[in-house]
């Protein structure tokens, strides 16, 4: 019985917590947020109680925690409970500065304590049955992927201030995705960017529509389509092309639906946002995390997996503002 | 807070009782099976405790109970629960015996209990939604509904003993589906039965392929389509023709994933089986009982319901049997 | 080079003329039509002439005929082409009464003529399809046999009394797709029938929408969903459940292109009408009857394909009428 | 009525020969072709008659050409049927050389005739549908294009020494494509390409595998995605995305059977390659030029398109070479 302090009692939050009261075997015995309404609602809906920092990570029956709390605590977070010795989940990014996030890494690898990147999307079990038929050799050798990402409508133009930019804050997402795809690095990037959906965000001196090709050293190539707005709900594909085939990853509809009317076949959107169209990979995300610290076994998306996805989208950003691919 | 004693420990308890953790709100505190040890391993995971019948019955704390608990101890649990005053979710059918189930009804209602019968179906996202666009209007007056619904693969022959035969045990949850997308009752039905998958289900005078016209007294058709092997997997569907167009809900497949190869395209074959393909149903289902007997509101599908439907499935066997069509 | 009169310059027989032309090898020389300008424009187009039905059975040159006028004019137009020697295809049906069939086939039979019917679908390359690889035995033994055809809209009311009855008219298309995909001979029939479309066409004592079971002795079972009116258009599937899995033929889109927007995922509507859903049909299906008179091979569908087709209608207005099932 | 010459008898050749014949209104007087057996071969098929090249252009009564011959007679052919006062159809390209086709389009202009070139996927119905409902404002401003397009094997390695390299042969379709759905121009190139199919492609200085990006002065982006092996056949896909939603051409599969198995469900794949994909673009093709040159309308895709999807090709190859974006 693992037993865990839950830093954040967001919507992200609410997700873990319900996934792991649900999954057996765990057990949340914290809360923490500065919000302390919303850390008492979701303690009693699942008979936790909240405390502060400093008392759960003091706490030896505690042994993991789960960091669903704003980005910018997320660095400081893993570095007090990796001192504190617990197995850390936390949600991408661990910092926007290349910097500070190696300085973090080199404080878990010090301390010794695993540690897990939410990179959910590797936990969809639609994307996981990608990768999964890539590995079984079902499409031979890969050769093209396309990562097709787009939200259903932008953040507030000022999101870009803390956010760190569509490229850091979005496509790193996306990044991720296309390594664990190509199953090689990338080593050149090349990014147009575009204020196509909010002159706000332009001002802000973000974008918010995207496109990026990155090659191996092999020559694969690896395109990744992002915006900010697409009219139809949350765009999240996914395209492998092989030596022997096409794997490809469509959206999840709402339902699977159909009305065959007068004026068309209609049918469901997309799942409108992450919190439904990842429920599963949530889900299974925290089954993993709690699979491999019961287990000991290796975690995965790692704190490396989460600085190499944060150098593609300083890449990004360094081509988008030369015009000329980038290096990596 | 409601607190629930749960009968049966089997696969669909194990559903039930995570669902019951994840939805918050609700405490499990007893398990009880004939089968001690899985009655210790599920109580074990969420923390409530094995006991027997009579105890959980008369535990004042315990307000409501999920039956789900091997058929011929339904109508039995039913009544018992009534009378200790529970608030009842049973797994369908109340009874084989269309007598019995008037028995136990009867004292349902004496007792002033709510019953809700676990027609699952009807809470899935997919299924649910064709009823909604129905009542939104979306396809106006509907004028032919078709059930497809395939199990993956035959139970034992023997099976039909207990089970009281196809029609009885698996076309039940057509007959309910038949009617709540009707909204009308069927007043005639005509059924043809044949052995096709396995003889030895023929010579313990089941059928395991068939198919189901029934009519309304407005001239709306219903067809059911029923095999007990689809080799694809199990086979969910329903399309509902009205004036001014058609909705269809087709199965649910393991995953988006296509493969395009060089032999065709190939996708994801259905959810394998019930638990799999009702995952959300079943959340939704004990959602809606927990939300409905907090609330103090109406539960569907009644225990009426559970014997209109049993009522259309022995008008199937007579009809198989005489060779015409029945009115009901 | 087979040269060919055409009886009837309508829009069946515009795509007939146009798909003789663009085949290559054969050669219209003659156009006979009441309507002298339909018949005079068509022969224009194609470099043919207008002249009367004495003298196109009379010509030598010409082997074969084309007969695509109206139903009632069906029998007497092929015992005359059968005793002036021609190959003949002739549109479905051979004539609405049974003893008027019977004594055509026999007129062909004595003149030893080819003789094709119009049943097109059996040309449609999904239907094909789909029966080519039930030959190839890719889903085992055929089991269960669904045939979906709903027209876009209804005709007038009157047009029953020409065309006798909706299962004479329509179904009897299905009624023959369906004992072409089953590969046995329907051994019963139960029809039911409602008006739900148009109330005029109950007056004329005819229907508008319909369901039919048919049974093979080897216990398949068939089921026909016909309606008059589909509001999005002309629907035209098939499903063939088999012990190894199920084949599904769809409908054929206007295009393949799909709208995600804010409402919903928009997608095309099927083909409008028959003569755009069949357009392939009809091409391979004269290429099928050119290429047969060529080569001296069998024809098919056959006369006595339309015999059957229509003795199946017959038996579903019987029990349609007495409430009980058909025995043929 | 048009009477048409028609230069070259190949598989090309052969399609729009039979696409006239059924067209209607049309006459096929000569048919040119180095190789006389082909050329008697095909003109036997429609009533057309064997010829040189002079005796067709110098027939007062032929007012149209077809040129479907090897693309290095295109330019010259194009030059003297313009001389000869000709309507002009010929397939892509004009020719490889930028100086030439300016050269050649300029005795176009001289000459006063029209000239239309074969661009046949503008008029594939599924992507003019697309065009269509851009131009209706379905999603409003259009974002990004993504045009896939991928043949199914590739031609022989030398094959590369007279088609130009892959983005003059194969792109360049590609390029029509983008900017006809982008409705503006492409102001910035970037592509990359690989050898990943065959290795004796990359010793004759092709590539095989490309990926490109085009942006343009509004910020438009435009991905292509080609490959010279796709092992589930000829992809031709279509992705608009705009302000209010997103359009999709997917692939024409041979049919719409799908078969539904143990090991998954199977559908077909999309039609092998071009003569089957664009069977009706081809027909449509041709019916637009004979409309046109009867109403004397203006051509579209016109030989100026021609010369600018050429110059994009020629943008993509420096690109390449040196690997920076190129402006156009």
């Amino acid at each position: 019985m693992q037993v865990f302090a839950q830093f954040g009692a967001g919507r992200i939050g609410k997700i873990h917590a319900g996934n792991l009261a649900a999954v057996g075997g765990a057990r949340l015995k914290y809360v923490i947020d500065v919000n302390q309404e919303a850390a008492g609602d979701l303690a009693k809906l699942y008979g936790a109680s909240v405390t502060d920092i400093e008392t759960a990570l003091a706490d030896k029956e505690v042994t993991a925690v789960l960091i669903c709390s704003p980005t910018d605590t997320h660095s400081n977070l893993i570095e007090r409970a990796a001192n504190a010795g617990k197995a850390i989940f936390c949600e991408k990014p661990v910092d926007l500065s290349m910097d500070r996030v190696n300085a973090c890494l080199e404080t878990v690898k010090k301390a010794g304590v695993p540690l897990m990147i939410g990179f959910n999307r590797r936990f969809d079990p639609n994307f996981a049955e990608v990768k999964r038929q890539i590995e079984a050799g079902v499409i031979g050798k890969v050769e093209q992927v396309i990562v097709t990402s787009r939200d259903p409508s932008p953040p507030p133009a000022t999101y870009s201030r803390s956010s760190g930019g569509m490229f850091r804050d979005m496509t790193i997402h996306d990044f991720d995705m296309a390594r664990w795809l190509l199953g090689e690095e990338p080593v050149s990037v090349f990014a147009v960017g575009s204020v196509l959906v909010d002159p706000e965000i332009g001002k802000e001196g973000d974008i918010d529509t995207a496109t990026v090709i990155m090659t191996t050293s092999s020559g694969k190539q690896a395109v990744i389509s992002n915006t900010r707005r697409a009219a139809y709900g949350y765009d999240q594909r996914i395209e492998v092309l092989g030596e022997k085939g096409m794997l490809q990853a469509g959206n999840k509809p709402i339902s699977t639906v159909s009305a065959s009317l007068h004026d068309g076949i209609v049918s469901e959107k997309p799942m409108p946002f992450f919190l439904e169209r990842y429920a599963d990979a949530f889900k299974l995300e925290l089954a993993t995390f709690l699979k491999a610290i019961n287990e000991k076994g290796a975690l995965n998306p790692s704190g490396e997996d989460g600085r190499k996805a944060l150098r593609l989208a300083d890449a990004a950003n360094e081509s988008m503002a030369s015009g000329k691919p980038v290096a990596v």
